[in-house]
């Protein structure tokens, strides 16, 4: 559930019959594909958390680049608005048309990627799927360095187009770190050739920045070659259970200094997140107040990690930080059940009554300060509101070494608090996290069409001046994925 | 030594008494600073090597970003052209004035900067001298990831500016992926306040990555927040001796394996650069056809990293690569003396004869064909030149995990070979290293004044079209360091 304005559609054309068959008579390649089906297009009109729905009535799934080119080229021609999509799997409705957009998917440019040992990099198509690529990059002893739970679904395109985040990025960086090379069909039709497998490349300004994050708003990225790493040949992991909050910013201290360059992932669950979850291999006592932390190393050497492992826990313990119990993965089998406590968290909960989905980012001292605030604002903190703890549950969890917290509101009753929740979180937590805490609006999930409202608290109106100004460069007719970003 | 040519004056206007009045008088903290003094002037007007002169009559160094805004502001109004100007440590002219340009100096944007042990960062001022920083970082356990030859002398903001790359590029990272906000004033004197000690910030475009490489065109970087490491308690140091080219794939192919995460530095010098070189040293046999590689350690145990690096020695006995010789240093006092050789390079290259340098990158397989073919033209092998290798060198050496081969002629002769060389090199070096070889012109250097005509080879007309809209976007009147880049 979220606040979100649909916005008035744009003088864009309609799309008429000729418009359609011109569109699909461009494509002529065998892998290509159309459709004006309204059942097809029902998945594709829809996002994923089934918010938003739009009323496009083309879909074209071009299988080249040139194929991409000639159909951006018509429809800026033709003043036709255009969704581009890749696996639309986004949390900010940034890949769903919102009016009529034809839906231009990037889904059948997903050639199997190519692995370059040598290099360390992939040269992949947009349409790719992450977890492919996982794999093709493992079978030659390579690591992608996004990992996230749409992994199945999500393509690499959409991926870079977010700059998406995920929980190995302490480790291994963004996609936009991690990017090297890209090739762009700009909205006017124009292929913009910027793919390397350099890892060093200062010959001018650096153009695929523009593309990376933007949302497919200012050009679709149709291949990309990514930064590949040595795949680990040791992965450990360690789950600890901290008093409160103050104890896990010392955990990850002593973690950054005993674990260092093996620290793989530090993320963080407060104790009602998993009481609401209801996860049942939980393996602590449930304690209010209470922190987990999942702590994974990846490493060349499987002693060495465990060695520093074993330093990390010593450390915590000379420091006298308050570790209520801990678990030291055995095998592979436990290491998958203790990260599935962490990534089976998003949907158990969303399972729990209706959820409020808010992912925001903060210096790390103040990461937990959000879920605090909006907690002391319902229960009573303001005078105003009383929503009990039985019926709405404030819980947080995220990627602690990023500062990126996923505050998530459920409420259990799935609709009786609608009204005040509505109030409380929209613009509450976004001002609270903006203006109190100088954190971002959106740490890894972009703004699309629902934080649209919110982005004036993380930017000031000169830089999203300039924004729009870019805006204006690249899509002089506004025709791409319209209605999103700004 | 290199070819480039002197750009006609734009039509910017004259620096009058009254402008130059005004712009003084707009300064009015105590640090700021303001010289009409040609003695003064002499050192802001040429470059590093001493290759460009410029004859700009201003120099003004605001110490404040409101008086940087007020300066670029008149400057705009009155349509004054503006070097920017950092510690003019760069070797593609990039920050000298080519004619009369006002030049607009960030030394006095040099307050202490701030080191942040909990965000793991800095907050610093243009200003600052990167030793400096370092300095000050490591004080707090803490690491800058840039570390470079010119760190005693070069500025945070020109090495953000710049992209600089520099010998731990490979493990931590360039410039750009280790910046997270940045305080920017554009030509027209607005300030753009992109700060942020944010490590996952998805909210609209990235606007920081339009100045981050950029060179100075697009607006001046006054304040930055970068990222800092946890700095290593274990660095250890090996050089090796093989015998040719496709054993030093072989050995960093072992590197990455055997180190991974450990790995901090892979760096190569041929046999010739070594020679020509002449230093006192050099603890191996000098070899035709030989490369000498360090190879740099950084870890959280000296234990485990002593380890690794034997795991590594071991890998390459296992896998029979050539090693003639090898030292595995023994102590601090070693480590340094082994850096030495490769950090002193390039002065004592330059001190042997009148230089040609070329900072180029490669996919690594193709690192050394650069300066292979260079060597075939003029040993002969076009069957035009004869260049006698006692009379002229011709050597590469560079940070082979990045792909960055430093390609330098050495005419020994300090004259006699000049028009050969220069009808062999330009643009032959560049035309081989762009379109034989899809290399990059520049790796890590920039463009600046040197290259601006050698950029086509490496970038598209569609592409550099783009650069020049967003120039244009940025910089109506073209005052902000013109004649550089594009």
């Amino acid at each position: 559930m979220c606040a979100w304005k649909k916005p008035v559609r744009g003088a864009f054309a309609e799309l008429t019959k000729q418009h359609s068959d011109k569109l699909q008579s461009l494509l002529s390649h065998s892998r290509s594909k159309a459709s004006t089906a309204a059942d097809v297009l029902e998945t594709y009109n829809r996002d994923w958390m089934r918010q938003v729905h739009g009323n496009s009535r083309l879909l074209i799934s071009p299988a080249t680049t040139s194929e991409m080119a000639s159909i951006l080229a018509y429809c800026n021609e033709h003043r036709l608005a255009v969704c581009p999509q890749g696996g639309n799997t986004g949390l900010v409705f940034g890949s769903t048309p919102v009016h009529d957009e034809v839906i231009v998917s990037t889904a059948r440019m997903n050639n199997a990627p190519e692995i370059h040992p040598t290099t360390m990099s992939t040269t992949t198509e947009a349409g790719v799927i992450l977890q492919v690529l996982q794999q093709d990059a493992k079978a030659q002893g390579l690591l992608v360095p996004l990992d996230m739970g749409s992994k199945g679904s999500c393509f690499i395109g959409g991926a870079l187009s977010t700059n998406a985040g995920g929980i190995h990025f302490a480790r291994y960086g963004s996609m936009r770190s991690n990017c090297l090379g890209l090739e762009v069909v700009t909205p006017q039709g124009q292929i913009l050739d910027l793919m390397s497998s350099l890892r060093k490349d200062n010959a001018g300004y650096d153009l695929k920045q523009l593309f990376v994050g933007s949302e497919g708003t200012l050009g679709i990225i149709t291949k990309a070659e990514v930064k590949l790493f040595p795949y680990p040949k040791s992965s450990q992991v360690v789950l600890l259970h901290v008093s409160n909050f103050s104890e896990v910013l010392r955990t990850f201290s002593c973690a950054t200094r005993t674990l260092s360059e093996c620290l793989s992932a530090f993320e963080v669950m407060d104790a009602e997140s998993l009481l609401c979850s209801g996860l049942a291999d939980y393996p602590f006592e449930h304690i209010k107040g209470s922190f987990t932390i999942l702590v994974e190393t990846h490493g060349a050497d499987h002693e060495h990690d465990f060695a520093k492992l074993g330093n990390f826990v010593q450390a915590c313990e000379d420091e006298k930080i308050n570790v209520l119990a801990q678990v030291l993965s055995q095998s592979e089998q436990q290491t998958r059940k203790l990260w599935s406590l962490r990534e089976e968290l998003p949907v158990k909960l969303a399972q729990a009554g209706t959820i409020y989905k808010f992912d925001v980012s903060f210096p790390l001292p103040q990461f937990y300060d959000v879920v605090e605030h909006i907690r002391g604002v319902a229960r009573n903190g303001s005078g105003k509101f009383q929503l009990p703890e039985d019926e709405v549950a404030i819980v947080g969890y995220g990627h602690f070494g990023d500062g990126n917290v996923h505050l998530n509101i459920i409420d259990r009753t799935r609709g009786k608090h609608t009204a005040d929740l509505k109030e409380i979180l929209y613009p509450g937590a976004y001002e609270f996290t903006a203006k109190a805490r100088r954190g971002s609006v959106s740490a890894e999930h972009g703004i699309g069409l629902q934080k649209k409202e919110y982005m004036s608290l993380s930017r000031s109106p000169e830089v999203i001046e300039v924004m729009r100004q870019l805006k204006k460069m690249m899509d002089p007719n506004g025709i791409l994925n319209p209605y999103k970003v700004l």
